[in-house]
């Protein structure tokens, strides 16, 4: 009687950057922020992102206004936290460990520009055999050779969706 | 242009209990649970579970078959590991630690049965200002007197719906 | 050359409660958890805390005070928010997450007092296959029979430590 | 009477790895750990790690060797999977979360080698705002520009404790 709902589930691509970003790139961080959450929606992704502001809201932002369902994992316990383009907030009382809950719930992630949060969001991504697109963010090189997920560069938002709804479909790697 | 879309959100209600329920019992559990989703979705909330089998599978039965939205937070890091009635899975890779995450992103809880892994849930629901109705669940007292969040008795799936939908709507208290 | 440490490791006994009681017991509490603290250290334990105040205080305090090693697993991420008697401060950075560890790192539980914080951490105990003594702390019962670890009611500091020594002794059950 | 104990609290400094390194490098990686565990431990600090094999076992085993404390925090829920030189096991049952603790319970952290899960925590450590040395380890670099914590490069484990104790006795800088 009931229908199975789970196996036609969407991509979940996560978006992640700067809450508050600041300086001269900000308006275009901001801006490719909305656009590749834009791009994602457009390409039938769920986007998921820590449901704050700056990077995060953006990208909900791009995501809602083309139709596209949005779900933010919040850091605190009140799901008001979420940023207007939310649809789904997960409040989830962790503080920075909600860090890892934004990457493993998502298929692929995307970042976009960023501090020292959006890194140890990047390697716990690679950890958990996410990979990677990153859009004006973090260089990150090992020395050794590394198998398994890996960061791949993109030079505009168009092309880090698209990167990101391939990486989606091919699935996660084997954590590592 | 992009529409705001958190201000409307409808009450998040988690439905936890035993993933394996064994027993004399489990047939009367798992159709309880069934009935709460059931009764949550058509009072309008999305139904939370820990996305795993049992009470989390009837619950999210009841809400999926009459059209409700699901929400599956899993411990593990692989989405398919939800139940077929779950619509949103969040995979979280935190172990036993989801269980938080379970009872903090809902607004009530509704607690069928369960063992201890549902105990703690309901301590954490009451610690994070969740108020919680109990269906033929533990009986836990308190030496001393403590305001704030309680757990209420319900008789029946019904009431205990009805009461869960109640709570939900004048929010989370203080947490303790 | 380098010896090995970890085979002779002392049992790990964390001592949860109110970290602010109130009201006409307050002082009993308090005393008692010294009381705890002191006989746990005596008969060769190492006391594991939540490492703030209240109950978390006065048992590191009793410890401390006969020589005992003290362990404080804090909620945030400055160990200098540990109580002057905790000789190892673990800072977590995971707020209320962090009760799982305190227990999960622990052999035996010992409870006394306590509001819903205090019955989050004696559910995530059970769930973990840690067993927990209650020392004026919550009833708690199941309608369903379980069988793993369980709560045994002291009447008296001394009984408590008693208790929680031989427990820790015959190590942690299966988690349920 | 019971005497304070916080006060005089060592530097506590993480050493993080691969948990089983591979390859030509392998064994001048493990060398190395052991040296930095070492020289850490001579220099006064607790040596805090994941407490499991490779660099973490390498690593507990210099501090050990020369009387130096160890703590261990592990993933899992059983004292008994740390590794023979660690003295003080953390069980925490949180899985791949308990990367956050470790560095979080650290006043600076050392990379010796490693691969994602080593840059996870190379991220999270500078976004709780503790400073980490760079041993063979990874190179990142932002494109922005970032205030805070850094990571300083080292070309051998003598430089790598040497700079490790300097900056935990500066201190953490604030979180990012």
């Amino acid at each position: 009687m009931s229908e199975p709902v789970a196996r036609t589930r969407p991509p979940y691509i996560a978006v992640i950057g700067d809450g508050d970003p600041r300086g001269p790139d900000s308006n275009r961080i901001l801006e490719w922020a909305e656009e590749v959450g834009q791009d994602l929606a457009r390409g039938g992704a769920v986007v998921v992102t820590g449901g704050l502001g700056g990077v995060m809201r953006a990208a909900s932002r791009g995501a809602a206004g083309v139709g596209g369902e949005t779900i933010g994992i919040l850091p605190g316990a009140d799901p008001a936290e979420a940023n207007e383009f939310v649809r789904t907030p997960i409040a989830t009382g962790l503080g920075v460990a909600r860090n890892l809950v934004v990457v493993t719930s998502s298929d692929a992630v995307v970042a976009v520009g960023g501090k020292h949060g959006t890194l140890s969001e990047i390697g716990l991504a690679l950890r958990m055999g996410r990979s990677v697109v990153a859009l004006s963010s973090w260089r990150v090189e090992s020395e050794g050779r590394l198998g398994g997920p890996r960061i791949h560069r993109a030079r505009d938002p168009r092309e880090a969706a698209a990167l990101a709804l391939r990486l989606a479909r091919e699935g996660p790697q084997q954590p590592t």
